[in-house]
């Protein structure tokens, strides 16, 4: 008799065969409005038996694909610096074996300890960010490596017209004037999300190496409740999967998806299209065996 | 002083007197995900003095039909055989008195009980689902008798190019290819579900006898969390409503909505809606008196 | 060391130098289905630190108005007159001394005092109403103050084609009949609701002063399933956020918001939602400094 | 087909032949704190298939009783007096057909109108309560028609001496000292409730008719906490059950069950337990046949 | 990078050196009232992170035992047999490896498979039992494989004077009769359990093999309300725990700890006194190493 | 118009003027296992308006008492050390100006704080603690400054012979030993917990000042649930009652409750009782006027 391993459906390659290595960072100590982040990964390995392997999107299915779980990492709370210590050495582990590295949040900060790790491995990489927030502040009270700081953590290493930012509709007024100077941002207006600029970016990126970083609260409440800061306006789960769909041409040599807080949806569907929303992320940046 | 009945709102003409007969149908056994879909017919009961019995989409009120609300069955939880004939036995008791049976699931197998009854009693019967998942596999873990399977159970029975699939957007590879080859499929895409082919499929039915079975999943669960088993991208509440009114011109001779699970949705809206689709149901397939 | 304030995000200006007031009426004892609207006001004051100041959509910021939150009233729970007296009287002391009173509800009946305040101060002011129900009913079980009835109280005083009805989709047929005669009604059908015609009733409204009465039922319950009847096939947060938005230009000398019922979304979001419409209905309606 | 009938566990019998008559009092108007006991009556029907009609604690079953279960009143929420008088009116009714009226809350406040017909059909009528409030308050807010006031409504009628009190744990310093001047009472202390003055309160009582009301926040938190109020320090259930059956040798001549708010205990437990009050509280009061 | 392992926390041994073997039989499709036991198993294990190895109670440490977790057996849902006879197959392959069973339900049907196992591999086995419920039913609406009927199903294997049933109080009265005749009961009464029969039935057994079946709610719902059948009245976690810590003496062969149903206890409780229950389960039946 | 304060009931004499400070701390970025204390002060804030002034087990009222609700810090999350400086800093302020102070977490970390200021102020200063954790790790996870570690922290200001622990039923085999050789501890059994040493207590620190902590989950989780790591086997509340009752005696010069995590009881039971243990604390510490 062998032990049950935790593992996200179908991702059950071993480490040494795998094309993609998902692995989860349970962490919210900085979450300033309400925790709970931290038991996204889980929930998401738990509840993926729900889900089909097959996607009728893009008719492919996760048994053609070689994905390998390495659940989650034991993370000290209250002390982010080591937290993200810890998830850029996993990180940096998994792109030295020339895999892509595919990280479960947990709060935003993490994606700095593994967008670390991608930018030292590939020093022209790009930052892809779906997000209801800019996520662009100097500090958090007083704090620089808060979630609400994270996307300007990233600026501070790759510098300006590397970052493009999709869905954001929250912010102060001086993120947004900073984005549209340093960055690249299609913000959400009264009309809706404007994923167009999908396109563009992807002609402006062209060949270069991608971390794509996707914060669940682009999508609307009221098709993903299940996260701490719920901000209204976002865009749908079609809109979302296509936008990924869309990506599938360029390099992405990392990606995360953070910010699911199961608790906060007691029916279980943000959970739900999470999972869903990481099969069709697997699809679309993995090769088919 | 008389005692209370338990009934849904406006469906207190006499059995002999009435159009259409509602029963539950209160059964979850084969459930393999999460369960719960047995306290749904209770609950639309329950709930169902919360809505008006006029309709401003029809201008109809619940008021001008004949509807007897025949309560719930009493079925042997464990045992899906002897559950589906004692479904059989009630719906085809109420189709011999010439009426309509309304069937409240429950989980989605328990049309195969009343699609029975329909199919002997009017062996020229079409079947039309609106759901999210195909329930066209063979078996499920050996189980042939499945909420899974509950599609292919009754295109046992009918045949080929009988069965017309709304929403869809969840199966396996094969599942999807079976629909194609046997029946009539509008499969759900990144650009949304397809209810184009509602049309088509009511000129294609033309006069034949129809069984309409609603799984309530088709709907997104943005608006409809309260199911077991989630599927995000699925249709609007008008979408769904707009292509039951366009049924109305058909010879609908039973109908079932299932896969209500209440407790999955605790703020209540899912059961909300689902008394609301339920008026609607039976203002389209009912003739006011 | 000074106690700590219970306000509103940002309206921390002294009543004197405000020029809107926000005060709370936590009062659900007529609500005949679901109560709990009583927690609402509470809500939305506890929430809102979880929202930014600054408007994307509008870019305006709430620290560049000046408006004052009194609180709550404390009022007699089982007595809907003397809550309604005490409601007037507050707005018609905001009124009298040349501020505009923001109402939060409770229970929608509470519009009732601070529109009696209103009508008296402004004789010629117009109602316009976003509600999923016409609440139009002359009593409810023999209750003329009830939550159904509570725009037809409104006509009482105001008279025919001064009431303009946006988002309706639940009445009784008698109900969308006088609406159709003694109002102006934009209801809702099965293609969604009818938001083109704020521009016709800003056109016909002029420079009349307006009382703005918000139901946040008229939301759909896809985004805003914290409320006491969920009434599916409602406008999106877009929806409403524009014609906030269109009714800037108008004269709005009065307005309330109603129906949060925070406990029925275990999330958050619809408190969230609350809080978000309220930050950009001051934005629209308040003068910035 | 019969339609179904909304009634508690095993209490068929028809009215003309019953001796004791249930009937809910589904009214929370004057909650002053957190609404929601309009759903106990129902809920506590729904929930009774889940336990079974025979008690090994009496060892009778409610199949040798006969009980009428009449379903709930329709109140007209928001206006007390008008819902006291229907709650009289239909108690007068049942006792002047010799039956037992058993009223089930509903609010505290209900109390008032069965004891109104109970002490004009019993002049002698004594009234014994299990609460955790003393609910001897002259007004509430100014509002004399209060839960918080109902038992001095009762003392209002019958004067001092009749009222016998268990359980109270919570009131102001006046409600305490009016209790020990005018009635009995047996308050909680640290060392938990004193139910040994049940028996003495037999011996005083005698063959005295008696009203028996319990409000169920009289239970301990911990074991009940589907209640409004909740006061920390209550009985168990093996406390309050023993106390009922203490008084089956007296002549309770109508009783009440209250105060059960099921959405707050959203496991189930606390209407589970109420069920099972009222299968003992039934086998305690009524003859079996 | 090894995937990570889904087990309760301290019992990684593998299969071959281990004393005891944990597997999980998540099956609820008999479940009459409220079905959700099948998220038991799964939840132990998540949650047993937040408890610690080490018990004060009896001064020992599960890293000092030897035991593996075999994690979930995959059962079909609907097929009561089927799902016992793999139940029983596992349970016979870990007894004919010369280690004890220990297996998490589930609803309590599953000791069933587990007890056939137990009683094939030592005929003179005898059956303790805590539960609320006597379970004694001959069949449930027709069907003899039912939780109502697990004890019962028992007795047909082992016969009179072999089980012992502690903590009941709830069945129907035949059920009583039937235990004072066949079996060693001490039922539960208004005083509270009545665990001084422990001392008893340990003598009584002497050193047969002894089967230990613990329905989770023969504890009192105020400390365990995550269960399908909450019954008020039952034991304190003390008393269970006391009572598991005198059964240490026996020759305990085989365990089953069932009726887990953790969503019903959104606080977690629950499932965190299952865990400590489990820890001094494992730390009271197996050898320290 | 002034605007509303935010203060627990009755607590509104100004800080010139108090006898005692109660202060919030919002703090719980090192909790490990379930996050959500930082939402305890204001819950109790919150529902403080739903019991009354008056206790009748001690025969007070709040209102004769002196005490000041300074509100909440703003603690900079992801930081324990800033956290811990800036309670400290507002403890000493406080205790400066000759007063109490009584600080509400938050987790258990945040007594460090004040304990800092109190040892300061009174280096002869006893320690007496209820909770159902040892906390006397070293550090957790390698981390010093955890909940896990806090009173071991207070052990490194104060030494031996100055700490009491009460209700201990949790911790690692060294935390035991470790209370045992260093401080006093009355460690919880099977038999329950043991409080009698309280008197004991009373006795050996005779005037010495006495810093009191209580981790509310010493109380049973069957009464209190809302808390990250509930722990079966605990005190009730007349248990704890009466034991705070005890020390009145003693020269409390501070004192905090901590570990209420509102959002784990969806019943609001545990807020509820929070809020009676901090009336009975304060009436039991402070001077009536």
């Amino acid at each position: 008799m062998q032990p049950e391993i935790k593992a996200f459906i179908g991702c059950d390659t071993p480490f040494e065969e795998a094309d993609a290595v998902i692995f989860g960072a349970p962490f919210d100590s900085t979450t300033s409005f309400r925790p709970g982040t931290r038991f996204g990964p889980g929930a998401i390995r738990n509840e993926s038996f729900g889900i089909e392997t097959y996607s009728p999107y893009q008719d492919k299915c996760l048994c053609d694909l070689r994905v390998f779980d390495a659940g989650d990492l034991e993370l000290r709370f209250g002390s982010p610096e080591s937290a993200l210590a810890d998830i850029e050495e996993t990180a940096a582990h998994i792109l030295d074996a020339r895999k892509k590295p595919v990280l479960l949040g947990g709060e935003h900060l993490v994606t700095l300890g593994a967008f670390r790790a991608a930018a030292k491995r590939f020093p022209d990489v790009c930052l892809i960010q779906f997000d209801a927030h800019t996520d662009l502040r100097d500090d958090y009270l007083g704090e620089p490596l808060s979630h609400a700081c994270v996307v300007r953590r990233c600026h501070d290493i790759i510098g300006d017209k590397r970052i493009f930012q999709f869905g954001i509709r929250s912010g102060e007024g001086y993120e947004f004037a900073f984005a549209r100077e340093h960055n690249y941002i299609w913000p959400t207006t009264v009309k809706g999300v404007d994923f167009a600029g999908v396109k563009e970016a992807v002609r402006l990126i062209g060949d270069r190496p991608v971390y794509l970083t996707i914060d669940l609260d682009v999508l609307d409440p009221g098709i993903f409740c299940g996260t701490g800061t719920p901000e209204a306006g976002g865009c749908t789960f079609n809109q979302l999967l296509e936008a990924i769909m869309e990506l599938s041409s360029l390099n992405i040599v990392a990606a995360d998806m953070n910010e699911l807080s199961p608790h906060y949806d007691q029916s279980g569907a943000s959970t739900a299209i999470a999972c869903k929303l990481l099969r069709e992320l697997l699809l679309s940046v993995c090769r088919t065996s």
